[in-house]
């Protein structure tokens, strides 16, 4: 049947959405469609700004050609010979200067960008890297774009699960932006086997993981040791991992944290559900800082962005890497192939 | 001056302890022993355990002549040809099956160690792999070989600082042995100004870094962006940065935790100070898993151990790698030349 796979329609492109155009984003863009041969990026388009592209692409010193097209569908027919736009809003670049005007377009191409991968005219949505702070200043309420997506999906943003993937580890952090000392109250049996059954899920649909193996990280050093230093593996962790073993989902642990994510260890897993933000993103960014994507997890659409911020500091400058971007529209593509196949299958 | 630093007498032997006997410890002693020239091993001798040694040698198939030594300075001479072994107390081998006897050598090999560096007739103190639930049976009430040898040497407990080292990075927690959820009551200004002072002072004094850079890591994800996601940063960790500073130690931060041990950042510094045992260990360990140093920092005398237990489950099968042995006890060998050396210089 591989056979019918290759013969069916080529799928939609990409929607990418540019982030804040004083950040990286842009120039990323214009670097990634450079090298979309040797590297393999899948088509996408970007949604809005074909003068700040142009700019952008202009000041890292790279020969891209702009071409605005009116509807996603004509991306397919144009990637090979210009980087497609969607000619909608557009501001003028200038990077490391965050403006209001900039906020604006960002928030307008994540709401379009989205608004297209959720009508199918995208077969996924690619965010680029926006400021949160300048983002709630022209009306942007949420956390973060994942909760942003999982609105517009109409998804309960506790039914969102971020998982943070590089070439050498999945992981899932079960809390996320809270103070750490907020960490110990807020895990619960309930909120693991959400999240897990989420993750769970997800791999099997969306990265072809028939049977994925779920180690659950501990909290407290040493696993608490018996419950010596911290009761949270007896009460809470131990108890959830015995629930999603008898739902049948290959989960292990608690793991001592420190352990988890040596060489040996990560070849034991497919995913690394962790109970704070830093026990998830420490590993991931030590190991495969430019190649870092993140995914939503548990969405009717498929979502990833690179894991970096909008770095400011360096943006127009030619020093940003777009290994994290390049990461992060190949693994849309082909989690995006994945759920064409199938439901062709199931269809 | 070098000229004169190659014609003093050698230094001492370092001391090694054999860990529980049926760990790991015997027969990594064996092996590290067999690697002495490939892998430049420095002269050690082992604190009891003839017996013992040379049956773990057999097991792992190693041929290992054993030279029983009455005193510590007979191993200079025979450590080419033979692995020198203290006479004294001694058990049989077997591994996987830790008991009350072993315990009691384990402890006797530890506190005699001890006894030989701090009388100056080893050089420093390398300590084998012990499990501490036993060694509460037989009289051990200390948390770990830290406080051990801390209060052996006349230190207080907080003033002995451990230190996690490894080939491409080195870590101190501030707090280490504690649940998760009491770390933000026990980082305090002074904890961080007391173990910091005491880690650089040493990394100029065992490392030979004149000015070390040190980068202190935050405790909240985001390093609490500015407050929105805890306050330690601000109301502790922050001020304790300036008052290094204005001490005249290069201190930075507070550091996102999750971006400080990232490929380039970890060039940026000499040791990362970290709020809590995982953050210190989990960037270690999914880097150096096999060749981790324990280092002990703040003492008259020079300790190390290699950064593992006694790992029961795979003793005597020849599974269990020496690379941490071998660093420990390179780096015990490189401390003490520097100290003899600053000594030297200073006389």
């Amino acid at each position: 049947m591989i056979g019918a796979v290759s013969d069916s329609p080529p799928l939609p492109p990409l929607a990418v959405s540019l982030g804040d155009p004083a950040g990286v984003g842009p120039e990323l863009l214009a670097a990634v469609w450079v090298s979309r041969v040797p590297r393999r990026v899948p088509c996408f388009f970007a949604v809005g700004g074909a003068r700040l592209l142009r700019e952008a692409a202009r000041q890292r010193g790279l020969d891209v050609p702009i071409r605005e097209i009116a509807h996603p569908q004509e991306a397919t027919a144009c990637f090979d010979r210009a980087l497609p736009v969607l000619a909608e809003f557009d501001v003028a670049y200038a990077p490391g200067k965050p403006c209001h005007q900039g906020a604006e377009l960002a928030l307008a191409s994540l709401t379009q960008a989205t608004r297209l991968a959720i009508a199918g005219a995208a077969s996924g949505v690619v965010t680029g890297p926006i400021a949160k702070s300048l983002l709630a200043q022209v009306g942007f309420a949420h956390p973060g774009q994942t909760e942003f997506v999982a609105e517009a999906c109409g998804v309960a943003a506790e039914d969102a699960v971020m998982m943070l993937a590089g070439p050498s580890l999945r992981t899932v952090p079960i809390t996320v932006h809270i103070a750490l000392g907020r960490v110990p109250q807020a895990i619960s049996v309930e909120l693991i086997l959400r999240r897990a059954r989420i993750a769970a899920a997800a791999l099997t649909r969306d990265f072809g993981i028939a049977a994925p193996r779920l180690a659950v990280a501990a909290l407290n050093p040493h696993a608490g040791e018996d419950g010596r230093m911290g009761e949270e593996e007896i009460a809470i962790i131990a108890p959830a991992i015995a629930q999603l073993r008898a739902e049948g989902i290959a989960a292990t642990g608690p793991h001592a944290a420190d352990a988890l994510f040596a060489p040996r260890a990560r070849g034991s897993y497919d995913l690394a559900l962790c109970m704070y933000h830093d026990q998830a993103l420490i590993p991931l960014k030590t190991l495969d800082f430019d190649a870092g994507v993140n995914v939503t997890l548990g969405l009717p659409i498929i979502r990833t962005s690179p894991d970096h911020g909008t770095a400011f500091g360096i943006a127009g400058q030619g020093l940003a890497d777009s290994g994290a971007t390049i990461a992060a529209l190949r693994m849309a593509g082909e989690c995006a192939a994945r759920r064409a196949t199938a439901h062709e299958f199931t269809a």
